[in-house]
């Protein structure tokens, strides 16, 4: 067993829906000297961190921040701080994680009212906001991992009346456009890992004034207890009080990923992502593959293309791993060996991951025949 | 506000609570490139860290594995996991963590029976055996953070009956002695971020057949159900089922903190751990300083003594910090301005960590006069 000891270090090209490879700052700042969770210096990395993700999010919200745990977590974090035994959940299912909301919702007590899409489509607003007369909240997902499909949030923003917006931010933030407070939305929760460009860990995270006042006030959760988290960060204005020992490193990662964002720009971000979605969309279908989502609703940032006929998918992806150190995704649920999702996030969105993948692919359908 | 934006690399001597410094094998590894979370060298690792989880646990669990979240997660996943509305919970407090496993299980929905202990002394088995005749699961705290004591969960274990006994080792894991199964503990939640010498951010975790077996099987968090984390790390068997995106770095940098420590040698690390509390304890009192916890129960990795007469807490720890670099904690709870929390943790448990401290601390005690 001594075989099981030895790890190589190896150098992969993440174009999967996610971790992407991150960038070379947010790497750096994992291995700085760690600071105290209560440390003046760690604090005002922490208050700098919220600022920018205020940026990255599109809102004033005070209570901006960083969750700690995985983007999973800021959908937990998002129900159980909202909807109660009682409460009513409209939530829009067009692929796995509009599936996922369904279960959390419950689970925090909430009568679920779910509103099916046929996966690779978007969410249509109008069919949402029909749904249910007096939702406590609604909830979608702007950009579906599963699928690689857009929803346009600010459509549900417009229709949501009374109800609180919950949007799942997790594969947009940092790679396409995002208005939290103009669209409307009261809760949303991201991800580090896809187009922020920094390792999965965290949960960037943001309420309204209008959504805290009408939280859960002791929520099921003690550890994402977002009026007990905001006397650590977010609303803390003199002294701070102890919630839970943050995750230092993490955080010190993030703050170096979004200034590296915010450096060169999130329109200028977007406009990469965008161009590098495009070229290898473009490039897939001159191949001759048909993409999966739906035209005109397609995120830059995640393709997904179906498995052409006679193409044994976990082949392909077996021989792009082994051959090229490339990691594309299976597809999700019901098309797990129907799609590949190809992810072209952060670092990774630009023309050089477009070529190496379109030439990596046409090797692999070509050798694993 | 440019001023915000410059953060200086500090390096500071961590020698509070925690988190402590960490090992430099864990910090190194945090810079390695990333790796899917689905990248069979990735499970490898995860597998190997498992199973090196296992040793420092002092267990056979096969479901034994890093939680994606902090300890305190740890906490909410062993009761969300085992109690429901009314399963009695008996909880022994003698300090602020076992206070908190109190809010943690009646958020859980359970009939919390708590054994209440003053504050630096040792959990007394037998009162919290005799606090109910058929409690559902019994609860306490292994290594107090809050006040430095260590209490005997051989002698819970030995007279825990029917229940299912969960232990808190978040801040004795890697540094004293801890042997899960022969004391017979069936839930266990840690911290990375103390004893063995890791960034914070993972809960190791652990639980025994027994208790997976009598849990509840649609727990209300969804991110911490261990059936379906199961399907992904701990009793995987074959193919991997996806839960959530594994915070890969945190458990790539988990993995290279344990080769460390297992390399040493649990015994020779207890041991390095016990001679650095006891040189620091001796210190402390030939300075003249009185230790808080009860002699005989006191930890050697976290040290509470009083702040002395006419010393003011916060200017002493204040000096420490501009001065030397160096953070220690204060107090918990009501004990926040009377006592100081010293922490030799991890690579922190050396005998140059004592003579700083030490010299440090005289230093900082005149000056502040």
């Amino acid at each position: 067993m001594a075989d099981q000891n030895s790890h190589p270090i190896l150098e992969r090209h993440l174009f999967g829906p996610g971790p992407t490879n991150a960038y070379p700052e947010a790497t750096a700042a994992l291995g700085l000297p760690l600071l105290g969770h209560l440390d003046p210096e760690f604090l005002r990395i922490l208050d700098d961190t919220c600022a920018d993700l205020r940026t990255a999010w599109g809102t004033t919200n005070k209570r901006t921040l960083p969750l700690s745990a995985t983007g999973s977590a800021g959908m937990e974090a998002a129900f159980v701080n909202t909807v109660g035994p009682g409460d009513v959940a409209v939530i829009a299912v067009n692929g796995l994680f509009g599936e996922r909301m369904c279960d959390v919702a419950a689970r925090a007590g909430a009568e679920v009212v779910r509103v099916d899409h046929e996966w690779g489509t978007p969410v249509d607003a109008q069919k949402v906001a029909d749904a249910h007369p007096n939702p406590k909240v609604i909830a979608a997902v702007h950009a579906e991992t599963s699928t690689g499909v857009r929803s346009d949030m600010a459509a549900l923003g417009a229709l949501k009346g009374d109800a609180l917006l919950i949007a799942d931010a997790v594969t947009s933030i940092g790679g396409i456009e995002l208005c939290a407070d103009e669209w409307g939305i009261d809760v949303g929760y991201a991800g580090t890992q896809k187009c922020l460009g920094v390792a999965p860990g965290l949960a960037p995270f943001t309420i309204s004034d209008r959504g805290f006042e009408r939280r859960i006030e002791k929520p099921q959760s003690w550890y994402l207890d977002l009026g007990m988290l905001g006397g650590y960060v977010g609303e803390a204005t003199g002294g701070r009080t102890y919630h839970h020992t943050a995750p230092v490193a993490m955080v010190r990662s993030l703050h170096a990923g979004l200034k590296r964002v915010l450096a060169e720009g999130l329109e200028n971000v977007a406009a990469r992502h965008y161009a590098a979605g495009q070229a290898l969309q473009d490039g897939l279908q001159e191949m001759g593959l048909e993409l999966f989502a739906q035209d005109g609703f397609r995120l830059p940032e995640l393709t997904t293309v179906k498995v052409p006929e006679g193409a044994d998918s976990a082949k392909v992806r077996g021989y792009l791993l082994s051959e090229y150190n490339i990691e594309i995704g299976a597809g999700a649920g019901k098309f797990a060996s129907t799609v590949w999702r190809i992810g072209l996030m952060g670092p990774n969105a630009r023309p050089d991951s477009v070529a190496l993948l379109l030439a990596a692919i046409k090797d692999a359908l070509a050798a694993t025949k």
